[in-house]
């Protein structure tokens, strides 16, 4: 087959890839119905994080089991499958403890640009839907794979309840998902941090209700002026730099939580500082494999609607052009057709 | 009268100071009936927080009410009074959040080393027992004003509950209090991380059922054989040094909860270390207040017996040895009569 293979900084090509097969009787293989390309995705592409050698990339993934190994007993050849970038065998302490992204045995999943996918530990990774989602929902399902799935930890971990005040620092395709989470819990006020018209747009329409376009200390400035002085109850950090951290944990009010849920790249936080805060602070890889149930539920009964970030649409053999149009924020996210 | 003055590392003294006057129509002033030295009065005493005049010191107290302001109304001369290290108002946003160490007016108490003390914001601050306590009971009020509350703090921070297994790391006054308090919660197993045989012993008395007296990556190691692997479900990091917070971090589950209640010095934390360890922190300098009026009605029930971490007891004008004994790990802490 010929899928998406990086092999440095910036140079991701559409190319003869190896056919993937069952190699454990736990495996499952998947005929993709779409894929796509992930912010964290721009990390290896700038070169942030290195590429040693010619890599098969993509990690989010929607499509029919093609064939299963023999200890698979959930998914059966011809459901509708989803699964996270993780894979977990669901059954160990952590898993049961809801995370199943520190899963004992957790795998990567990558090579999922592409259209065919091995997915190791198949039971415990895969959730199937009811029947095969008409094809205006695949991009709804395909974002439960991850963004979604990450958008609603970061509102779970920030303790989102009924009636708190939001802020969502961030404006990717994370954090869009983030604010549509937010107001399915229930959030009372939910404040966007956006310089992007089309980004604020999209935040209005997944429930934001103030947008702040400030950063740094203008927009803890700012989100001090919108609470009272106070500041917010729950703040979801959906960037994973050190000055995005540092306007998350200056715009939560003492005792208020803090999520973040990008890896972080050259964020240290100082103790004593963080200790006067009095916030809470939670994160980590979204256990997306926690919430797929719900979402995707959620999505079969059309209560949301989050593939809507997918704002531009390629075949697969123009991923490169997919990436660089992320990589200079010209889309939010981009959707490879199969 | 007289009192403990700071004037420098390894200089306390016992000497002649003002005697407290009502400043604000708010303020209160006690006559203590005891008090004590805490751990965090070593910061200064060794030299790492910096003493640039002679201070007047300490900062927990109980005693009767002598005067107060004519703005005070929830208690009166005559009455048995405890009150945390910073006052508060007990009425803003924070305080009704049970964060009354962040209240939008609070202000420290100092000079507790003394016979008489002011405590600004009386309403706010100070809670008035049934009746005058016998003197066996004065130790335990006396911990209630500090080191009680704050590993109360640490148990609540770090989400102990019925069943669970927790680890404490410090073995001070505060990591003594804190087992007690994970022992009136209801954790199943409680470990305490100690290396000096007469605080295991007192651990064990709190309610420790296990004790670890390894650090740093054995110590860790230990707690992961004591919990096939898994790790604890609560730390409670009760020290305040970059060890004791790594150490507290390495030894919590995936989605555990570390609490830290000691002032770090010189804690720096990876952010993307800590986001792969799934772990949930929060801290801060305990709201003690929020928890006086349930830890008064224990000690006055009996219930708990707090004291028991005071080891040593001196008069007032021997305050320097009071010190010196705690310096050199001679004493736990020290109580200081009046």
């Amino acid at each position: 087959m010929r899928g998406a293979v990086i092999h440095g900084a910036r140079d991701v090509r559409y190319e003869e890839t190896a056919d993937p097969k069952i190699l454990e009787p736990t495996d499952a293989i998947l005929r993709l119905s779409a894929t796509c390309i992930c912010g964290s995705d721009l990390w290896p592409y700038r070169g942030i994080a290195a590429t040693k050698e010619p890599t098969p990339i993509g990690h989010e993934y929607c499509g029919i089991v093609e064939e299963v190994g023999r200890a698979v007993t959930s998914v059966k050849p011809g459901q509708f499958v989803i699964g996270s970038f993780f894979a977990s065998d669901n059954t160990c302490p952590h898993c049961k403890a809801g995370y199943q992204t520190s899963c004992e045995h957790r795998q990567v999943v990558v090579g999922a640009q592409a259209p065919m996918l091995r997915v190791p530990l198949a039971d415990g990774t895969l959730v199937h839907t009811r029947e095969a989602p008409s094809a205006e929902l695949v991009p709804s399902m395909l974002a439960a794979s991850d963004v979604l799935g990450t958008g609603w930890f970061a509102a779970d971990a920030a303790n989102v309840k009924p009636g708190k005040t939001v802020v969502v620092v961030g404006d990717g395709a994370v954090g869009l998902l983030a604010v549509l989470a937010a107001a399915q819990m229930g959030a009372e006020r939910i404040i966007a941090m956006s310089r992007h018209e089309t980004r604020q747009k999209l935040a209005r329409e997944f429930g934001a209700t103030d947008i702040v376009s400030e950063r740094d200390d203008e927009g803890i400035a700012q989100i001090k002026d919108l609470t009272k002085g106070i500041g917010a109850d729950s703040v979801l950090e959906c960037v994973g730099t050190e000055a995005s951290m540092k306007q998350a944990i200056g715009a939560a009010r003492p005792g208020g939580y803090v999520s973040y849920v990008g890896v972080p790249h050259g964020v240290q936080l100082d103790g004593q500082k963080l200790f006067f805060t009095h916030v809470h602070l939670h994160g980590g890889p979204a256990p997306v494999r926690r919430y797929l149930p719900r979402l995707i539920e959620l999505i079969e009964n059309r209560k949301i609607d989050p593939g809507k970030v997918f704002d531009l649409t390629l075949p697969l053999d123009q991923v490169a052009e997919g990436y660089r149009a992320m990589d200079e924020r010209r889309a939010i996210k981009t959707l490879l057709r199969l």
